[in-house]
């Protein structure tokens, strides 16, 4: 079966998934977000190439940035961590080390969550956010007119999974990726209404094409625009576009918002990637690259996007 | 390492434990309480003795006995699905039914989560809930003089996991306990102070030897006021009191409340176990039975508790 099958299960059993479909769920009368994220060891990460450390600030550092989409305040985590039963102490010292330096960096707090055994390590995050901007930011939000814009490079940490064990700035960043909190927050800030906005956590094309199919629009996207390190063609030549588009883990937000709103923003910061064309009823993107377009829909998006499962 | 060994690392890392140490932890400025617990398959439960329908039922349970114990009104619940590559789609289904049956039978919604794979099942789930009462309910609240009271009986659900596969009163509390929202926010809106309170997820003897050591009292407990199903007994000869007080699973709860406040409880809910005795510096349990009296203190918790890792 495919994720996307299980995920249409889910929500057809649940019915009620107003709140399914975010990077975090809004709740309303508590005034909060919230979101869950699990990472799980030969999966998500190899602990060859890891150290407990460097996980402590991935695995929040991703719950971050589903806050960070939303342009929430983080506040707290619940952390659950599974470990063999051979564990060294040592290693649950570096990880919530790890955790630590995020905490006190984004000046969160680890409020619970508990201890098990299992077979394979495996983290599940919880992590609680405030809304500080009037407006939402969520996927649906985008509207024709609107300018697309991101956060930086793309491509990345694709190109540092493949890298390792080496240590450079791919590698970096697919290790101890940085949650944009902050420019989350100044979007949200900025921004004179509701807007569309998600991290990239499953590649720049999903989070793209997620936006057009929920706000049910076209996206045109200027290949030539988009971000990303020099050295990812030099290393990976025609391949780099694919990482660019599919690579995922980059962490980076992705954002539509009004023309007027783009004014207002620090253009060292954003880089508008291209437009919002015009409203449809399926949504979908193109990738305009010199001569050539690139159509990303449903077919195009399950044949790249990280696969969780044997598809 | 010894799991006590490893929360040991956790809170000094931390530092900032305030949090750690009940079943919930109270957000004071958000009002809220939120609590995480992850269960593994073949540590915490085995697919040949469960249905995923069953499992749903379980995993939500679990983690609203948390809430119950601290007399929360349960709202919302996240839920991170770890599954291996070929489970098919009906174990989604079912999970996801048992999910949704508890889910209406306490009117809560499940908001976000997540799917990934794994090399077998594993079910991360945090529950967010409301404060209703305007007293606290936290292990460290007994004081001498207290009631020491109980929902249910003890014992069933660690007997029915031995006598599984089954199908009695036993295996019914194992594979899909009730936890005890209800008493628990009962005791919530009559108690006239902050008051003790756990659940038993761990064991009658481990609620009770917390709530004593956190509290700084002595417990002293009646064992023939116990209450406990009659069949326990008669199936399990001398270690049914094994069963009844280092089982755990039962998710009853127990609690320490003023006397003037146990005169107003319904006596056909909660029942009288003992009392709380005096103030020490460490605190312990002693349990009298006949002629013979137990006492639980950091050793014999060590030796009976339920253990995840190998000690």
């Amino acid at each position: 079966m495919k994720e996307i099958d299980f995920l249409n299960i889910i929500s057809d059993i649940l019915r009620d998934s107003e709140y399914i479909g975010d990077d975090c769920a809004y709740l309303k009368d508590l005034d909060i977000f919230i979101t869950q994220d699990t990472l799980v060891e030969d999966v998500h990460f190899l602990l060859k190439t890891t150290s407990a450390y460097n996980l402590g600030i991935k695995a929040a550092a991703v719950n971050l940035s589903d806050l960070a989409s939303c342009a929430a305040v983080p506040l707290y985590l619940t952390i659950s961590l599974s470990l063999p039963e051979k564990t060294e102490g040592c290693f649950v010292r570096e990880f919530y080390k790890g955790i630590n330096y995020v905490c006190q960096k984004y000046k969160i707090k680890v409020v619970g969550g508990d201890l098990t055994k299992s077979e394979k390590v495996m983290i599940s995050i919880c992590a609680i956010g405030k809304k500080k901007s009037k407006y939402l930011a969520a996927r649906k939000m985008a509207l024709p007119g609107d300018i697309v814009i991101t956060t930086g490079t793309h491509g990345d940490s694709a190109a540092g999974l493949r890298l390792l064990p080496e240590h450079n700035k791919f590698t970096a960043k697919h290790i101890t990726p940085i949650p944009r909190i902050e420019e989350g927050l100044e979007l949200g800030s900025i921004c004179s209404g509701n807007f569309a906005m998600m991290d990239t956590s499953d590649g720049l094309g999903d989070a793209l094409y997620k936006i057009a199919k929920e706000s049910k629009v076209k996206l045109e996207i200027d290949f030539s625009k988009i971000p990303y390190t020099k050295e990812l063609k030099d290393r990976f030549s025609e391949e780099y576009k694919k990482l660019i588009l599919w690579g995922g883990e980059d962490f980076e937000l992705v954002a539509c918002i009004r023309e007027e709103d783009y004014c207002k923003i620090d253009k060292s910061k954003f880089f508008k990637i291209g437009r919002v064309i015009e409203n449809t009823s399926k949504g979908f993107v193109i990738i305009k690259d010199k001569d050539s377009d690139y159509l990303i829909d449903e077919e195009v998006l399950s044949q790249n996007s990280y696969k969780h499962f044997g598809e």
